[in-house]
């Protein structure tokens, strides 16, 4: 019996080891989605990426700033920089105009003297100088060594409240700088303000103008020690026993008691709205102070959302540029509205809804083209919320917004493209929204006369004598009409529908056979703008082109490339002059050349929007083997895992949504149209989450670097041949299967 | 302690008392949907449906015969018979044409004489009447009790195999007939053959020549009790010493051993293909009798099909006819390849595949209307495979299928239907077929010379003087040319666009301003045909509209109904013409009067498909409260819970089709644009399952039978003002919500 007994037990432990050996075997590196993700990328170079911390869409971006003005700055940093002034919580992704690096703190473990006039950054004396060596930079986390203050700087986020924690060395003192007064770039002071509250909680509020023209913001911060004193600054005079200020630039340094306990820990909630909301908006945290539980969900948050799109590659520098990628499409738009739902309007008055969250940070000039589109994939519910901000926004201005920042209508570039995002969105069935009313504000503006509306509608096209940049918006204003019109369609608005159906040929106007190039034509409709040079290039003053020359402007014609192909003479003609485009010398005429052409393949630039649809033309015109060789091309000579790893202005999420969608084999082109044409594939395998249940899988068979042609392709198993996926079949879920090869197919996707 | 203890036993106690007690008071009556389904609803009048038990798109409807030909008995049964021959395996649901009754069983309880030959079912020995007290039809289920014989007949099905249980009187003669020659309507046999195979299993076949020219049907039965004698016979004439017979008309008598167990249970594989082949497709069955289990199964098969749709309304009558509607929509296109993948083609080669199943009884001039867009919502899987059977049948024929049955080209009615439900299923984003093949497909049929094509082509409509019909085949040549358009837009096609889309213009060929109605005209295109009667039908010979007079045919214009409207001079005019439809009289004029005219409200015909659209037009003239006012008077007159509750042909799950989405305020209209029309909701509440966690829940607030005109809606709690709804909204789920009143709201839905 003992034996027997003694044989069990032997064997239960035999097993129980062997379970232990093989739970030991199948153990694999447990890599997190979040561990490619670096901000850095498009820190460098003209990306105007910021590398500090955010969640998902987040009202904070919690950042540092180098407090250099200057293009490279726009974000408030550049990689180039080894200087911090601070670390403010507003940031904007990737934009060629600077605003915003409000409500800037700085620890430091010394008192210095804020009286000096500050008129540029050499003059801040609490600065301090960093390595990136000591930086790091994650999705929902940064943290700096401060080398001249010997203190550990560390940064995270939620939704609506920025957390920092600073740690001194042992028995430093323990202070804190806001500084509300100083500004970089567009960011202008009107009038700041800061109040004790109580011996752990500061508050305070910063208004100024600038890109955005009315921005107020207001914000409460509570601090893990006590205040042992304070220094209150008023436009560089200290002001004593007095436990708030107010004026044009104000400022505090707060010295802490406690110092036993190295680390200090500050969050600080914002708002638009009051010091009231920004308190509410960091309700769920008052009492506690919990730095790494916040870093630990954002990662969380971060890991979810980018596991939306599970890719498979053997190059792990192509993960590392894929989910940095994916990161940076969704840090904007921003949330805008508090917790309770309000928000301030550029008119000052308050909106206040519980039906949807307001986002701001619309750039939507370059959003339309594939950062939306993108959305409409992986979060249809946020685009409905954003379409219901544009709409706000249209109840205010009367009409739709160009490019709204922190709620004010900035006017920034041609075109109206909340159009094509809230036709998109409606074409997609994605609900939530008003169509109506979405249509009437469509409508409304297109009908009206501002923004070169009038010509357009007078002479049909923009003459390039009566508007600067009148080929480019004349080619946009006609791209969104078609949009107008299709939504005009979905509503049984007959007349409507013809009316912007017709507006829509605009870009006929301007097409010249001779060149074989969209040109400005004079307001008589008989004279072209000359002398003729498709590489000139002006910024904004005498430009026929927004941003970039005929080369890059000639294209835009989304919504009829195979009529744009017939204007060029056919499918031949139209590919080799797209092939010359690629090809040209990449030399920039002119004086005064826009520095947003960047990125360069020949004339192509892929460093600015209205280049980005390009590379798929070659599907219209039977050469998709050439679309899968640029595409390629781009992939690899545009994207790179290093700071200067974009060839362009980020863009609020637009220069890494093209990547996202292209790297996969796709491109939305023309969004409205729910088609997505196909192009080149780079990984072995990906995934997109649509639903619970529901997953899209493309399959690269045999893909590598020179495996970048497509063979064959089956989609759900059977012969797939086209050179479009409907937006539908996408939905649907299914595995689209291709088979690459070094050498093209001629016979792949042609009619 | 003992106390302790005890108290604790009574506390117990009293909890499972407790529980015991709320479950007896939240139970509910405990109502399945298949309790709802009423398979006789259509048996009556001329909905021609059968009664009969089968699974949902079985291969197998196992329904009783009444042996009696005419167009009552298109499916075997009529309601108003009371005399039965037997039980076969294959039925139409609702055709106009009658066909199939292949491989007819009938229990008996004695011996009869096989020889008289038979002209009618007078002559029929074995014949027995039926009470409809003693007649149960359920979805999946059948029985009837045998007055003559004294048996109790009892029929369910699985996917392939049909399962008979007779329960005889005590000790009767347990006796089956197995008659493959007799045959009704357009059945004709042309040779059939029997073979006792051991003593529980005869095989055999049956080949037919119908309105499926080919139709060869192989069966095996086996019985649970083993066989004591048999009388084979072949073309009246009792063969002896032989196991097998072969010859045109042949049947044999059993008798079976174990008369006191009173029930016999049989189970019956069919197959296109081969005796072998039938019998693998009851293998699953193979050694057991369990004719209670199937039954269940089938049920449960049933209720998991059902509970796709679920509606919430206080009146049972509605739900009666909404579920019994939702089984009708179930029932065909019908499996034909057999679990192998095999099936035989009209000249006799053998298909076989395993990447989809096989379906026929394709109807597909009434189901492109409504059945197949239903199936889009709630099979799209299905849909893919049914479009594969159609491309198989190109394959063979040359041509899409005009009506397919039992693997035959029946080339029956007009247009290619085929067209739309392709374009259909490839714009909702349904895949698993090859687009390349079935555009491919498409423009070949509707290239080639036949069916008026040739004509079609040369004068661009079908003049009357050539061809029969002749209005009719135009306008739906004209919509099939349409969807043909949208795939070549899809697939890049641009000349084959254009081409298709010209020719899609038809239609406004046959419209005369004069009268307003389509009108034949002659092949110099100057005269219309005279004198001119829109009251006036034909049926077939020397018609100019099929099944239909002016009336009901100038309004088949699904994919330019704006253009159409305004060739009738605008709204106004087009509305109070459309008004007039409905309120003329009813008479229709003729001496060969089609008998598809049914279900008259005016001149509108529900009872035929041609009709089925036009109720909504009322949406595209900015009249929506007609609409909502017609399809509710549709909706009220011309579907009830009784055998002779629809208005005409049931047509392979169309009219039924048309209550399931009209009842819930949709209407697919051009099924290829993914667009439905609103009507006027009959129930507070139906949801439709889109997939696992998603939902589209339509509620009509306030609803009654007064209350049928839509005064405001919202679509996820948003303003919803527009009398269309798109497929992507319907899939990506949500709740669409009416207020419903008893007044038009004249500005809901108008433009």
């Amino acid at each position: 019996m003992l034996k027997k007994y003694f044989s069990i037990i032997s064997i239960i432990f035999l097993v129980l080891y062997s379970c232990s050996r093989l739970n030991e075997t199948v153990t694999v590196k447990n890599t997190t989605l979040t561990d490619y993700v670096n901000p850095l990328i498009g820190t460098g170079g003209h990306g105007h990426t910021y590398p500090g911390a955010t969640v998902p869409f987040g009202m904070i971006q919690l950042s540092p700033d180098n407090g250099t003005s200057g293009w490279e700055w726009c974000s408030g940093y550049h990689y180039s920089d080894s200087i911090t002034i601070g670390f403010s919580h507003l940031h904007l992704s990737g934009t060629g105009i600077g605003d915003l690096y409000d409500i800037r703190l700085m620890p430091i473990n010394k008192k210095v003297d804020l009286t000096t006039p500050i008129k540029s950054r050499d003059d801040i004396p609490y600065k301090s100088s960093y390595t990136h060596t000591q930086e790091v930079s994650k999705a929902g986390y940064y943290s700096i060594d401060l080398i001249n203050h010997n203190i550990k700087a560390e940064l995270t986020t939620d939704l609506r409240t920025g957390f920092h924690k600073y740690t001194y060395a042992e028995n430093d003192t323990q202070s804190v700088i806001i500084d509300l007064g100083f500004a970089i770039n567009w960011d202008r002071l009107t009038e700041s303000g800061l109040k004790i509250e109580d011996k752990f909680t500061i508050s305070g509020y910063r208004h100024s103008t600038g890109w955005a023209k009315n921005q107020k913001v207001f914000f409460v911060a509570k601090f893990s020690k006590s205040l042992k004193e304070y220094d209150l600054i008023v436009d560089s005079k200290y002001v004593e026993k007095t436990k708030s200020v107010k004026g044009t630039k104000t400022a505090v340094q707060l010295f802490f008691n406690d110092v036993n306990n190295e680390s200090l820990e500050v969050k600080v909630g914002l708002s638009s709205v009051s010091i009231e909301n920004a308190l509410e908006n960091m309700s769920d945290h008052m009492e506690r102070f919990e730095f790494d539980r916040i870093k630990n969900e954002a990662e969380k948050k971060w890991e979810q959302n980018l596991s939306k799109i599970l890719i498979e590659t053997p190059n792990d520098s192509l993960k590392e540029i894929f989910y940095s990628a994916l990161y940076h499409t969704q840090i904007a738009p921003v949330t805008f509205s508090d917790k309770n739902g309000a928000f301030r309007q550029s008119n000052d008055s308050i909106y206040k809804t519980d039906k949807f969250v307001t986002y701001s940070s619309l750039s939507l000039w370059d959003t339309f083209r594939a950062e939306q589109p993108l959305l409409t994939i992986l979060d249809p519910n946020r685009v409905s919320d954003i379409v219901n901000s544009m709409l706000v926004y249209y109840n205010q201005n009367k009409t739709l917004p160009v490019w709204n920042l922190y709620g004010n209508e900035t006017n920034t570039m041609t075109g109206y493209h909340s159009i094509p995002v809230i036709a998109e969105a409606s074409l997609k069935g994605i609900t939530g929204f008003d169509i109506e009313k979405a249509y009437s504000a469509m409508k409304t503006t297109m009908m009206q006369d501002a923004r070169g509306l009038s010509i357009y509608k007078e002479y049909g096209y923009i003459p390039y004598n009566l508007l600067d940049e009148s080929v480019t918006i004349t080619l946009e204003y006609a791209y969104n009409d078609w949009c107008v019109a299709q939504i005009a369609k979905l509503l049984n608005k007959q007349e409507d529908y013809k009316y912007f159906l017709n507006r829509s040929k605009a870009y006929k106007y301007l097409f010249d056979p001779e060149t074989g190039f969209m040109r400005g034509k004079n307001d008589t409709g008989t004279g072209w703008h000359e002398p003729f040079d498709p590489k000139f290039s002006a910024h904004r003053v005498h430009a026929d082109y927004t941003e970039g020359n005929a080369w890059q402007h000639s294209w835009f014609v989304l919504h009829d490339t195979n009529e744009l192909i017939k204007l060029h003479g056919g499918n031949n003609k139209f590919s080799n002059k797209l092939e010359q485009l690629f090809t040209e010398s990449s030399e920039i005429t002119g004086e005064n050349v826009s520095a947003d052409i960047s990125g360069l393949i020949g004339q192509y630039a892929h460093g600015n929007e209205p280049s980005h649809h390009i590379a798929y033309m070659f599907n219209f015109a039977n050469q998709p083997w050439r679309t899968q060789y640029w595409v390629r091309e781009i992939l690899k000579s545009q994207y790179f895992a290093t700071p200067d790893g974009l060839s362009g202005n980020e863009d609020c999420g637009q220069m890494s949504a093209w990547y996202v969608f292209s790297s996969m084999g796709l491109y939305p082109y023309n969004p409205s149209s729910g088609l997505y044409q196909i192009g080149s594939p780079l990984f072995e395998k990906s995934v997109i989450k649509i639903s619970e249940n529901t997953n899209f899988t493309i399959i690269a068979e045999n893909v590598s670097d020179k495996n970048k042609y497509i063979q064959s392709a089956t989609l759900n198993n059977v012969n797939f041949n086209r050179t479009v996926l409907m937006h539908q079949e996408l939905k649907n879920g299914g595995t689209l299967h291709f088979v690459m090869g070094d050498a093209p197919n001629k016979n792949w996707g042609v009619h």
